[in-house]
């Protein structure tokens, strides 16, 4: 049967013996893809429509050009990649909120502090901080879109914010910000293409700086900053012994009072009345990447991370996991026949992400000890039922022992002594070239499942580029081998060499998509060490295989602050010059960033290196 | 040239004579359409797609199935429509605040007093207690999901109030009720379509309350309430002698200081230097409707209405226009390049309805006297500039001088001796037999520009049913003469004696897509006076040539008031059995309301007639 090839190829050969359909399948079933839509100038906002650009027909019903069709379709992506990232933070904000008000436990004190100084908190108890804290977030969240939001000041990098300023796009409320952007892309209304790209990097701030960094850092301070350690990865970590859970998501705190009562005696004496060892967690998806960040914390509880969105339907049939608890994205619809089939029990906490066979459990801070309960009875409940019913098969040589995890912008300066100046003076001496974010997702179309992710890093480190990863690209990176410390040999010289001293890989691993704001992070205190902008940092991000209208919201925040921007396949934009050029080319003279669409691996790499290698002659290296 | 054809004889001949091209020409460039797209079956939220249902491909590369992809488009439409209807009370809000604050005239202060009575405002003077009035629904709109909106208990009907709590259907804050429906049909977030189109109830809640009723009510306020007037319609409203601005959008309130500028003696004097008698306001779209409908209170500077959104296009080419002075929807894109041609000046008061090569004014409350003095500059700049050099070409012959405007829930009860009884009455001796609603858009696909709205309309009356218009639709019917009295012997003998007697054409004209609230309050207090729900009432909705995402947000609002809801095209839900089912059949159980998808003009009327007679069995009339 023909399928998908993935970078993994011992994940590639257990989907081939899979009993259920997969994505992997799936998408040679959808080869033929419409040119249309993949140009983006298919309209079908009303209903005179749908309507699609030709030469012929160059014009919709309404008289909408191919401009205006492209810039409403990807600005309404835009909006809801970071109304989605928007709803993470509001999430966290609340729980946060919630924790400070019900003087609960902070696992990441200094965390609170670092936050405190940067928002201009300095009375309370760490509880009050806390719950200050969460609503200086929410109040800037529901500002309305006249009103700025007062923590972009604080949080950005002053040359950015200046120049954000200037272009006229620092956001009002976020939210409003968003909303305004579905009606401007709503029949016969906004038309004008720049109006709407300049209004996608507006949404990008804000995703990049509420959505990212500061999803990052409340979490922190609720569930414990990241330390750096090795830790298990691949299917491999599953133990059949235990009840196992498989977590989807991005919103990890909605159930950190789940984590901690998971390993109580009394739950593992009811799991062990049921004949299993105890509950535990696996991860998959983002929130996986981002317990196995913070694993240092969590070490009883969680099992390690078996990979990205798009093993989750293999690794269901596995048989080994008894319960699916979904939050967010990215849980693919996929999951619902096979967790039908192998009596996986499906249970959601936020409706946004209601399946549709899915249990769905409300969760609400005030309700959260019920639905810990509610939840544990249903994970025993599924063990008890399905174990006798449905045979296990785990590749048990699927994955890694020593991966190296929880690097964050704190963990990874910790490490080089408390300050950037180590990685300074490498790159100024150029044993490291310069650094490249591999972000992202991953997805079945840019070469296959991570095979661009997998590709385009070993080309960078062999360049002797320091690749930095967050997100699904992360998990894919993971699972072949190249944030183990053995991956240093694929390095070139100098990288190999720094890698071999420092005990590290060549490829560091900062988790879920949302440690793309820890990453920008790393940058902003660089370019302030150097006393540079961002723009002139010999760095560029790369997400060889976005997926997500949030991937599309990223990456806006990356053209924001200025960065170089590569994508593996096009956004649905290559039906407008005027879209394109701005993007690609007009943009340089804006904010300074640039979109870079390449889909061949070698070339890509090639482009990254020259921009570093013209950043570095520009700064005299 | 083949074209569209329109109900509207006299437009149709204009167009066919039109130097630039109009929608009337694309409609039959763009006549092949997409299945997928027309069955909604298409998704491109990932770069895994555009995937496409077939029956060899039944999912998509993530698994989402038909239901799944229809229900995230339907839902995400939806809430593009209710975010535009939102955004519009917004800022309406807004205005009344500011007029409230800087002790402006009130226009509608028994209007104001009846808002206060309904929202419990009791302290404060009159400016005082419009602060307290707007700040309620900024409120409301502004809560977090998880909170209830507090005025649906005070502005809905009590049975439907109840109804809706027991479905889990009342709306938390409004924007956040969009902006998670955003999230929610976003990349593998929530895939299960009956959760989503109960989302789409809740949003059409809201969007029915506030964007549609309570931005009346406000505007009733700020701009003065409707009287029943005559009134003239169609091109030979505009006067070549004065300088033309032709106002699209939907949020009157922005120019309402511009409004009574205009008519100030020294304006006048200005536009005398420049050779023009003074400068004047010339409707078109649901603005003008607005306008028209409280045409009492501006008979010198508003003209009357020159008819719906697709008529804009060819009123330009009559060469009167001046100016457009845009601030919503609907603002065809195809306007763009007939301004150009025909050196119209346009204007675009708020970003959301940016036109591409239109001039920004950003409007703010505390700018509306600069904005004003700048668009009266513009517009005599616009008129010197373009009036030698462009021919004119007025079709005197085009529109009628009698159309009865100004009917409103009040004006209409008002009329009747301030009480529903008489029309109770007529309707329990079968003189009326019920009500139909023919509201929402124009549209060119639903047999034409018109057309199914006036044939349906025809075919209503004759059978002795009264026939309600807010929307496009209305442009649309008066413009055919159907408002004007002596439609009255279109109707059946029945109805035609009732007109002829109160000397009222058949269809009643309230104006503006906004003004389906009005009709919604009808609705109410119909069954409030007979001591049912709003599902037991001889009416039904219909909107023959709906055209945008807004009318299918009202839709949703009609659907949860429990009302049978006709469409003359299918939304693009066809794809899913499931979806269509809910829709058409077990909403029935659900909100007492149902979706009818008739592309038959006849059978259209005979289904609706059926309901009305069905209605009255139960009721034993």
């Amino acid at each position: 049967m023909p399928m998908c090839q993935s970078a993994d190829k011992k994940l590639e050969n257990f989907i081939k013996e899979c009993s259920c359909e997969t994505s992997f399948k799936r998408v040679v079933d959808q080869k033929v893809k419409c040119g249309f839509g993949l140009q983006g100038v298919c309209c079908r906002l009303c209903s005179n429509g749908p309507c699609r650009i030709t030469p012929k027909s160059p014009k919709g019903v309404c008289g909408a050009d191919a401009h205006t069709i492209v810039a409403r379709n990807f600005l309404r992506n835009i909006a809801a990649g970071s109304a989605c990232y928007l709803h993470v933070i509001e999430t966290t904000a609340n729980n946060l909120k919630s924790l400070g008000e019900k003087r609960e436990k902070i696992k990441g004190e200094n965390a609170l502090e670092e936050l405190c100084e940067i928002f201009g908190i300095h009375e309370g108890d760490k509880h009050e901080k806390a719950v200050k804290v969460a609503d200086a977030v929410l109040a800037d969240l529901y500002k309305p879109r006249n009103q700025k939001m007062e923590l972009v000041e604080k949080m950005a990098y002053a040359p950015r914010y200046k120049k954000w300023e200037e272009l006229g796009i620092l956001p009002g409320g976020a939210k409003s910000e968003v909303f305004d952007a579905l009606v401007k892309t709503s029949t016969n209304l906004n038309s004008d293409p720049v109006d709407m790209l300049m209004h996608s990097l507006n949404l990008g701030i804000s995703t990049g700086l509420y959505g990212l960094t500061l999803t990052n850092l409340l979490n922190d301070v609720m569930l414990g900053e990241p330390v750096i350690r090795k830790a298990p990865v691949g299917f491999k970590v599953v133990n059949e012994e235990y009840i196992n859970i498989m977590i989807t998501g991005h919103q990890h705190s909605v159930f950190s009072h789940l984590q901690d009562r998971l390993i109580d005696a009394d739950v593992t004496e009811m799991a062990k009345a049921a004949g299993a060892k105890g509950i535990r967690l696996v991860g998959c998806t983002c929130v996986g990447q981002d317990l196995q960040l913070r694993g240092e914390h969590y070490q009883e509880v969680f099992v390690g991370h078996a990979g990205n969105n798009f093993i989750s339907e293999a690794f269901l049939q596995t048989g080994a996991v008894d319960v699916i608890l979904s939050e967010f994205n990215c849980t693919l619809p996929g999951i619902e026949p096979i967790a039908e089939e192998f009596k996986v029990k499906q249970i959601c906490l936020d409706d946004v992400a209601k399946k549709s066979n899915a249990e769905f459990m409300k969760y609400s801070t005030d309700d959260k000890e019920s639905i810990s309960e509610a939840i544990i009875k249903e994970a025993i409940s599924a063990y008890s039922e399905r174990r006798g019913e449905i045979s296990i098969n785990i590749p048990k040589d699927h994955g890694h022992d020593d991966v190296i995890t929880g690097v964050s912008e704190k963990s990874l300066k910790a490490f080089l002594g408390n300050t950037w100046q180590p990685l300074i003076d490498l790159i100024a001496s150029g044993k490291i070239k310069g650094v490249v974010g591999v972000v992202g997702c991953s997805n079945l179309t840019a070469k296959g499942h991570d095979i661009f992710t997998v590709e385009l890093t070993k080309e960078l480190i062999k360049r002797d580029i320091l690749v930095l990863s967050a997100g699904c690209s992360s998990g894919g990176l993971e699972n072949v081998g190249l944030m183990s410390p053995g991956a240093a040999s694929l390095a070139g010289d100098n990288l190999r060499a720094v890698c071999e001293n420092l005990g590290i890989p060549p490829v560091l691993n900062f988790g879920p998509c949302l440690a793309i704001g820890r990453l920008e992070i790393v940058a902003t205190e660089l370019a302030e060490a150097l006393g540079i902008d961002i723009p002139q940092l010999p760095l560029a991000l790369s997400a060889p295989q976005w997926l997500e209208e949030q991937a599309l919201a990223d990456g806006a925040f990356g053209l924001a602050l200025g960065l170089p921007l590569h994508l593996g396949l096009p956004p649905f934009v290559t039906g407008s010059e005027i879209v394109v050029d701005v993007l690609t080319n007009s943009l340089k003279e804006i904010t300074g960033g640039q979109l870079i669409v390449e889909e061949d691996i070698l070339k890509s790499a090639d482009i990254m290196e020259d921009i570093i290698l013209d950043r570095r002659r520009a700064l005299g290296l």
